[in-house]
């Protein structure tokens, strides 16, 4: 096989890099210590064994060296995410990404010479935060401290109109960069388009800039 | 207080949408079952509470159905999930978010008439993924089944070029929406703007089309 990438936990965060890289056809070594994960991803890995991955022995019999890219799935047990990271340095496995349970946990990761920690849980909390406050945010992006990509649905007063009508970019400062409608979506869209309702914009801009855009145009008053 | 939000279960992820709703200014009531999850909020939310939200009785003394929206972030115990989440609907909470451990467990939150049902870790993973494939890809959006929004770094072959030199629209399909380099962010890029080491680049098209430009301008050859 070629050795292209191992998953080390097969929990929802592990198990979904490991189906997503599969179906991007890649080859995927899947890990657990636990048989019914391993069972689980016989199907939809390369290749799936159960194994204790803080077990230095176990890891050299797979060969995992020759991995291009290994990924530490591991969340609550923090000793055997470390104890992992440990082996997998000291086998001078070359790209290592590991999922961190906390800023301590990560401190400890980055000492060990780990440059890819991951926080999923916490980065995506983040993301559906925005949501909830702006409800009509469908999805988000943050692009630094002050400036972000949001998906809004179009509000009320924007039907009919058309994106000259509107001039966002002149009237708000930020741009709308796509516009999805149905199924298909439209990534240069004219300024002559007229929005029709549940069309979704792509919107970039500051956080000031976006905020008043939603303000006028997307929030209906209720 | 004014009653804006309630998470229920102070995990990483339910953690986290306490943090930023708390950082954004919102009015949150942290809910946990575990004293030391509480406790560890206290100074964060504005209200903090020991309870069992799968006992209808707490969930009603503290005033539950005055909440605006509550989120329920309770991910291993798929029956204290559920159970909290038919106690919510029972008392009428206009919006309820609830994260889903798996399909199974999304299709009996949608029966209970649940529209906000989220899957953190997989989205995650199939994010994480995308960008372990690419090495470039630092952050990635999904608009549809074909397209997304990614960042990526400049290839060498970009640098000292600029977008006009280059015509990313005209030979590969997508556009440059906005250029970061070091602190600052560029969201309306003149076509003049000349690439240098370092910058970022956010590009919205097909997947086909940002593979063929990554696959041409981005991917240094090694
Ligand atoms: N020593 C180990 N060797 C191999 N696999 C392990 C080891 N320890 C834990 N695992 C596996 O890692 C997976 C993820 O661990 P766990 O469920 O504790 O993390 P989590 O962060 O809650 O997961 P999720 O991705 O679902 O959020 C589990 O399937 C578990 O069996
Ligand atoms: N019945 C309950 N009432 C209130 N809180 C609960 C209840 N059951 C579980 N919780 C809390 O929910 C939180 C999250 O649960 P758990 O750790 O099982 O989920 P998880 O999906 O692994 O979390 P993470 O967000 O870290 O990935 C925990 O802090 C737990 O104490
Ligand atoms: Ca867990
Ligand atoms: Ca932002
Ligand atoms: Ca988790
Ligand atoms: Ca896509």
């Amino acid at each position: 096989m070629s050795k292209d990438y191992a998953v080390i936990g097969l929990g929802r965060f592990g198990g979904s890099i490991c189906r997503e890289l599969s179906r991007e056809g890649k080859q995927v070594l899947a890990i657990d210590i636990d048989e019914a994960k391993v069972n689980e991803f016989k199907n939809i890995a390369s290749h799936a064994v159960i194994l204790d991955s803080t077990d230095e022995e176990s890891l050299k019999e797979i060969g995992i060296h020759n991995f291009e890219h290994v990924i530490v799935a591991i969340g609550d047990s923090l000793q055997a995410s470390i104890l992992t990271t440990v082996i997998l340095t000291d086998l001078h496995v070359e790209r290592i990404t590991v999922k961190a349970q906390n800023d301590y946990h990560e401190k400890i990761l980055r000492k060990l010479g780990v440059d890819r920690v991951i926080h999923p849980e916490r980065d995506m909390g983040r993301r559906i935060a925005q949501n909830i406050i702006s409800n009509n945010i469908l999805d988000f992006l943050d692009l630094s401290d002050d400036h972000s990509i949001v998906e809004v649905k179009t509000g009320k007063k924007m039907i009919g109109k058309s994106l000259i009508d509107l001039d966002i970019r002149a009237n708000f400062g930020c741009n709308v960069m796509a516009i999805k409608s149905g199924e298909t979506i439209d990534v240069s869209p004219s300024p002559e388009y007229v929005f029709k309702p549940d069309d979704i914009l792509l919107v970039i801009g500051s956080d000031d800039d976006i905020h008043r855009f939603e303000k006028h145009l997307i929030i209906d008053e209720q």
